[in-house]
C-alpha cells in the first residue's frame, strides 16, 4: 500500500501533537516539517525526518500528499492557508468562529486556482462540535442546540492573564456551569447569557512584590475576556503551577434538546461530549482522520475548499467500505 | 421550492411518527402511505393524504421522490427493501445487525439496476450511532469502542415475554449497568459479558389463576433473549402497565475510550448519548434526514445502496453551505 505522505507546517504544541499522531495511522508517514524559522533549530522527535524553511514547501509539492497547517489561528493561518494551498492540499484547525467564511473563501479560490483540496477548520470546534450540531439540527428540527466547553484550559485566556501586570505565570480555565448544562437537558430551552453558561477559574504566580488585589482587580474586569464571566483568581506558587497546571486538558458538550410528536409532548436529548487529557492531541488525530479525506478525495479529482460536513464519515477511515458496514454499521 | 415527495411503505408505529416527522421538515411533502393489507381500513392522521396498496406504489414512481421504508426488518424489509429499491430512492432502518451486509447487497443489486439511491440501515443504531463509531475509530485509533442501549423499552424482548404461557401482557427494560459505563469511562478498556453491560427487567401482567413462580422461571431461563442476563420480573396490574410503560422510550451511548502521546500517556474519551421519549419518534426522523441525502444524491445522478457513513452530515440539512458554515462550524 502507497502511504500517506504528510507534511507538517508549524511546529508548536499541535505540529508536536500531529508527528506524535501520524505513529497511530498506519496509511500515513511524515516527510518532513516545515517552519518559518531557521529549520537547523528544530528538535523533531521522528528520527530521519528533516526539517524545511517553507521557502523550500515550493519544490517538494511533488514529495507530499497533504500538509497540515499548524500555524496559530490569529496571525498565522489567514496567510499560511492560502499560500499552502495554492501548493498542497492542505489540513488546519482555523477556529476563529466569526472570519472561517471569509478564511473558507480566501482558502477556497486558491485551491480551486491549483486543483487541490483544502479542509478548513478541522478540530473538535469548529470540526468534530460542528458535524454534531449540523446532524443534531438536521435529526431534530424542532428544538435548540447548546455548546458548553471545558473544563480546560484556554490558551487565549491564559496569554490575556499574563500580560497583567505583576503577573509572572498563570493558567486559564473555563468551566461549563451546571446549572445551565442541567437546564438544557431538562428542555428549558433556556436563554442562557455568557456568565450563565460557564465561569473563568484562574491560577495566578505573581511577581514578588505584586499589588495582589490590584492583580484580581486588572482581571476580573477585562473587557471580552472575563467582565461577562464570573471569575475566580487564586495565587499559587511556581510549583503548584507546574504540578498542577502544566497539562492542556480540555473538552466540551453539544446537547440538543428536540421535540416530536403529534403536539410536541416528546422530548429527546442529544449529547456529543469530550472529556481530553490533551487538546493538541485530540485536534492533532482530528486533523490526520481528515488529511486522508483530503488524500482521497484529491485522488477523485475534486478541487476547492471543504468543511467537515462535506465529508462523509467513512472518508476518515483507513477501513474499507465492507470493513465500516462489518464491524461499525 | 419544489418540496420533496415522500411516500410511507408500511403503517405501524414507525411509519406514524415519520407521518408527524414530516410536518417539522418544511421542504417535505407526503404523497401517500403505502399498505400490503386494505388501503380503506388505514386511519391516516393527515388530511388529504391518500392509502395505497403496494401494488399501487409502480404507477406512482413519478409521483414520489423517496420512499421511507417503515416495515420490520425481520419479515418485512428483506422483501419489500428489493423491491422498493426497483422502482424509487429508498430510506429504511434494517437493524438486524448480522444481516446487513447480505440485505446491502440485495438492495444494492436493484438499486443499480433502476438506478436509484437506497439508503440501508438510517435509525440510531444502526444510524448515528454507526455514524460516531466510525468518527471515534478514526480520530482515536488507539483505543475501544462500546455501546450501550437503554433504559428503554426492547420490542423484541416485550414480545418474547408476551409468549409466555400465562403472561396476558408484559413490557421489557434494556438497563445500561453504571459500573460498565464507569469502568469504560476510567479506561479499563473492559472486556464485558452481556450480563455486565446491561440487565433486563420485565413487568409482567400475569392472566388470573397463572403460575408466577413458572412464568418467572421460563423468563429468566429464556435462552438468547434473557439467560445470558440478570432479569427482574415484576409482576403489576394491568392498569400499571397502562398507565406506566405505554410509551416506547429508548436511548443509548456510545463511548470511545482513546490513548495518545508519546507513550500513550493521555486518555480521551468520546461520548454519544441519545436520550429519547419516543424510539420510534427519533427513528423516522432519522430516515426523513437520510431521505434528503438520498433525493439529492439522486438529483447528482447517484445509484446503488449507501448506508449512513456514505453521506455527508451538509447532505441532511435543509440547509445551505453557507448557512451551514454561518450557524453551525
Amino acid at each position: 500500500m502507497n502511504k500517506i505522505k504528510i507534511g507538517i507546517a508549524g511546529y508548536g504544541n499541535l505540529g508536536k501533537s500531529v508527528e506524535l499522531g501520524i505513529r497511530h495511522n498506519k496509511d500515513m508517514e511524515l516527510i518532513g516539517i516545515f517552519t518559518r524559522r531557521d529549520p537547523s533549530a528544530l528538535k523533531i522527535i521522528t528520527e530521519g525526518v528533516q526539517a524545511y524553511h517553507f521557502d523550500q514547501a515550493a519544490n517538494m509539492k511533488d514529495k507530499i500528499d497533504v500538509m497540515i497547517l499548524c500555524g496559530g489561528s490569529m496571525a498565522d493561518l489567514p496567510e499560511q492557508g492560502p499560500y499552502f494551498a495554492g501548493m498542497f492540499n492542505t489540513v488546519d484547525g482555523f477556529d476563529t468562529h466569526a472570519k472561517i467564511a471569509e478564511y473558507f473563501k480566501a482558502v477556497d479560490k486558491k485551491a480551486l486556482e491549483s486543483g487541490k483540496v483544502c479542509m478548513v477548520s478541522c478540530g473538535w470546534d469548529p470540526g468534530m462540535f460542528s458535524i454534531n450540531r449540523v446532524y443534531a439540527d438536521a435529526i431534530l428540527p424542532e428544538g435548540g442546540t447548546y455548546t458548553f466547553w471545558g473544563k480546560g484550559i484556554s490558551q487565549g485566556h491564559s496569554d490575556a492573564i499574563r500580560r497583567v501586570k505583576g503577573v509572572k505565570d498563570g493558567k486559564q480555565y473555563t468551566i461549563p456551569l451546571d446549572d445551565a448544562i442541567e437546564a438544557v437537558k431538562r428542555g428549558d430551552m433556556p436563554e442562557l447569557s455568557a456568565r450563565q453558561k460557564h465561569k473563568r477559574v484562574c491560577y495566578i504566580v505573581a511577581e514578588e512584590g505584586a499589588d495582589r488585589k490590584q492583580i484580581e482587580h486588572d482581571i476580573v474586569t477585562m473587557p471580552n475576556y472575563f467582565s461577562d464571566y464570573d471569575t475566580e483568581v487564586y495565587f499559587i506558587t511556581e510549583e503548584e503551577l507546574k504540578k498542577n497546571h502544566s497539562g492542556l486538558p480540555h473538552g466540551g458538550l453539544v446537547i440538543r434538546f428536540g421535540k416530536t410528536g403529534l403536539n410536541l409532548e416528546n422530548n429527546h436529548t442529544i449529547e456529543y461530549k469530550l472529556v481530553l487529557d490533551s487538546n493538541p492531541d485530540l485536534t492533532a488525530n482530528v486533523l490526520l482522520a481528515f488529511a486522508r479525506a483530503a488524500y482521497r478525495l484529491s485522488n477523485e479529482g475534486i478541487s476547492g475548499a471543504k468543511t467537515v460536513v462535506d465529508i462523509p464519515p467513512a472518508y476518515l477511515s483507513d477501513k474499507s467500505a465492507e470493513e465500516l458496514r462489518e464491524l461499525f454499521i
